[in-house]
């Protein structure tokens, strides 16, 4: 019988020794295993078969195994007396280049212990990803970054499991989701050849890897799965999302964006998977990777308009006085000028409009969103014409990449039953206000949905038995990767995206 | 296509990557593998990851991959550009109570390069086995058997690799046969439960391990195999002697003899296998484990007497002056005394035959085989009645115990085909003169086969692909372990035996 999906553990009930049966404790052990588990592979990890012994006598052989299915079959991680449920705890963890969040849980009751974020240390050597990945050619540069990381998930989890009180050695299951680039640099891989032409990953499918051989400071026995990526673009973070979407599952074809450092997209159903990422070409660098701002106490987070007096109102996070504009925010801010009349569909100011509230600051034309006296830093909140320029590019190369990857396989936006939105951009973003500005299709909002932390949630269902390692091995086996090739057929469609909501307004039917 | 079993190297041409194939170096791998030894499951060691992509690049997609045969599939454990052929090296290890005995084999050739001994450093920490068992029990005892033998290993091979001009990086895999409680040192396993009641051992088949978990000092992504055993009294050691001397493979049944510490037999053939050890009674105890006396520079191995004159003639190792006699040596001068009439039926010296040669030492009859004028140590080199008891005592439970077991599968010794003879005392026994004894049945001589080192031959096999993990499994799982219990019939069989050559002189028929 296989165990229970959303449990790892096995009551075992063992026969006790005697002179005429003297198999050894493991053997014994894994024979009553491979009957419960109908299973030909069971191995033991060396650092439980020192403990076994004094384990099956103290517990006078009726114990509950612990047990993680591996590819090659199922490991034995830990033991303890029958009923005494153990503490057994697993992380989650997505392995984000700005931010790492983790999640820690009860494996046998699925039950979240704990969740708690940090920045990634690896900003000090390198603030973004391509800093990171030169500074690894360095000598010792790697090692540098490599236990960097795995300095900052091991005082994270010391950190967690005190406040839980549990042990580090409690914990005997990671599992981590993070792009190709923080998932070489955690494994200590060298990422040389993924910013070099053809852009090649050490590896696709990492597995499971023994946490001791990573320097991990949890249970010696400890199993470490780290979601596989497609490419060097393309990482165990949308596999994760994927996963965590059932968008792979699903009949129906359905999109997902992603858009974190990077924006990716996949679209597909339970036949077929179709995939790009945004780093493709020239036109979208610094482009959409420019939305993706921190959301922190007193950002703003929502902006509304009255068309009537021009005012701006707007909620912060936290509810704290302002003092900067993330994403979302930004989007709802361009919706409104743009359905006030204030910015064209160029997304130029519109001087008349604006009235006082434009100025001109280093010859720019400039929008005084929050005055100094009422924000939090001292300083005008404003919005200038380079910032709208910036804004406009970006949704206008989002858009040109839902629209790439859409036709590529022959449908129309209409036809997506679902539109996944995870990463922090879709925590936040409106879709109204998105669809305003002609950053995402026109379809009914119900068909938008926004996921969250999808990388998290997609590592936290492997510890909860509701994901498979064979479901990911399919998704990341199924999926195709479209290069997106800047050529003139893109150029044309990214030109006709860069107006609001877009040069043709058929597109765009909700938008007065 | 499977390899040759002989070649562990699997020559790989991989196709490039390219913008329109960028599967991850380690994955490329992969696939090519998985085609090329029709399996599903292989592995690639993280150390190994970690220089892949260095290593393809210089080969230009072209390397010679060192597989590794596990339980679970495959491993691919060394890559080097194709042609070259890696200096990849396996170490066959004989761990003895007394004496480790090492062979460097390349594994690609199967040539030994190198072949070397130690003295088990344990002996310092205890001189036996119940010793050093004893000692593990105390606090970080185990600890230090286990860091001494280790240590031990790590120093050989380091000095062996010198002389063969190869890296300890250069050894990428070791096999080990050992008894039970050896190989539990080695792994760092607690032995407790061995030396009591029941008798359990941790673990009866502990497969594959990384060196790295074990601390040794070789190639990071090296793999162990350790033997297994059949319980606490019947090692790995005998597994890969069975495997050497292909019993187990035979149609005709052949029995087993290893003496070393402990005396353990073997009986059978393809269907099925009857096994049991020495120190399952009082018995026995000093008895049998006394024959195994260390063969060395200037020990009398072999014995002959002139019949008229009643002069020794005998021939030492390395014809050095004589210092001692190990086993064979006194097998010999025992059946010559015997067949000179200067010791009796009961193996009790004759006074009249022996004339001046016999002297009265601390109350006790002693033969002077040697007189001090012409013996390396100063003294006489003497055989006193006490010592003659204790070689009839071992003959005698020697055959008993084979005895025991062959009648226990309702055979007559005449039925065997072969009798092996493994060890130390096998190397160097004349089964003439153990048969003019009664030590062991009196069966043609073309019969016996000396195997030598039978374990470390064993464990070399694994390493030049003439063994298999299947039949080691096959060999384990088949045999059926007799406890010798000391019985009435078994003390019958005993006390018949304590005669030269045995009571029943129908027995022995071609001793005169």
């Amino acid at each position: 019988m296989m165990p229970d999906p959303r449990s790892l553990v096995s009551r075992i009930r063992l026969t006790p020794p005697s002179l005429g049966d003297n198999t050894a404790d493991a053997d014994r052990l894994v024979q009553a295993l491979k009957t419960e588990l109908e299973t030909d592979v069971i191995g033991i990890d060396l650092a439980l078969l020192k403990r076994l012994p004094e384990v099956l006598r103290a517990a006078d052989y009726q114990i509950d195994g612990l047990v993680f299915r591996e590819r090659r079959g199922w490991t034995l991680l830990d033991a303890c007396p029958r009923g005494q449920t153990p503490a057994a705890a697993g992380l989650a963890v997505d392995l984000g280049t700005t931010r790492v969040v983790l999640r820690l849980v009860q494996l046998f009751s699925g039950q979240t212990l704990a969740e708690s974020a940090f920045d990634n240390p690896q900003a000090a050597i390198g603030a973004d990803v391509l800093a990171r990945l030169h500074h690894a050619e360095t000598e010792s540069g790697l090692a540098e970054l490599h236990e960097s990381i795995i300095g900052g998930v091991n005082r994270e989890t010391l950190e967690m499991c005190r406040e839980a009180q549990l042990l580090p050695e409690d914990v005997v299951v990671l599992v981590l989701a993070g792009n190709t680039a923080m998932s070489h640099l955690f494994l200590g891989l060298p990422p040389r050849w993924m910013i070099r032409e053809p852009y090649i990953p050490v590896v696709n499918t990492p597995g499971i890897l023994p946490a001791r051989d990573l320097g991990l400071a949890v249970n010696p026995a400890a199993r470490v799965l780290v979601f596989p990526n497609v490419g060097s673009y393309f990482g165990g973070d949308l596999i994760a999302g994927i996963l965590y979407s059932g968008l792979s599952e699903n009949t129906g074809t359905s999109i997902l964006v992603d858009v974190g450092t990077n924006a990716e997209v996949v679209i597909g159903n339970d036949q077929w998977l179709m995939a790009c990422a945004g780093a493709a070409g020239p036109a979208l660098e610094g482009g959409v990777t420019r939305m993706g701002m921190n959301a922190a106490p007193g950002v703003i987070d929502r902006v509304r308009m009255d068309p009537a007096t021009r005012e701006f109102e707007f909620s912060t996070i936290g509810n704290q006085p302002p003092r900067g504009i993330c994403g979302s925010g930004l989007i709802d801010l361009a919706a409104s000028l743009y359905l006030g009349g204030m910015i064209d569909i160029r997304g130029k100011f519109v001087a008349d409009a604006c009235g006082e509230k434009l100025e001109q600051r280093h010859d720019i034309p400039t929008l005084v969103m929050v005055p100094r006296e009422k924000s939090a830093t001292g300083s005008d909140l404003t919005l200038s014409q380079a910032d709208l320029d910036s804004l406009v590019r970006s949704k206008a190369a989002m858009y040109t990449i839902l629209e790439t990857i859409t036709e590529s396989v022959g449908l129309a936006f209409d036809q997506l039953e679902t539109f996944f939105v995870a990463g922090t951009f879709g925590a936040f973003i409106d879709p109204r206000t998105a669809i305003t500005i002609g950053m995402i299709p026109d379809l009914p909002l119900e068909r938008y949905q926004a996921l969250g932390n999808s990388s998290l949630e997609g590592a936290g269902m492997m510890l909860t038995g509701r994901g498979r390692l064979a479901t990911i091995d399919r998704i990341r086996d199924r999926i195709t990767y479209l290069e997106l090739n800047v050529n003139q057929a893109f150029m044309n469609r990214f030109s006709a995206a860069r107006f609001i909501p877009h040069t043709n307004r058929d597109l765009f039917p909700s938008v007065k």
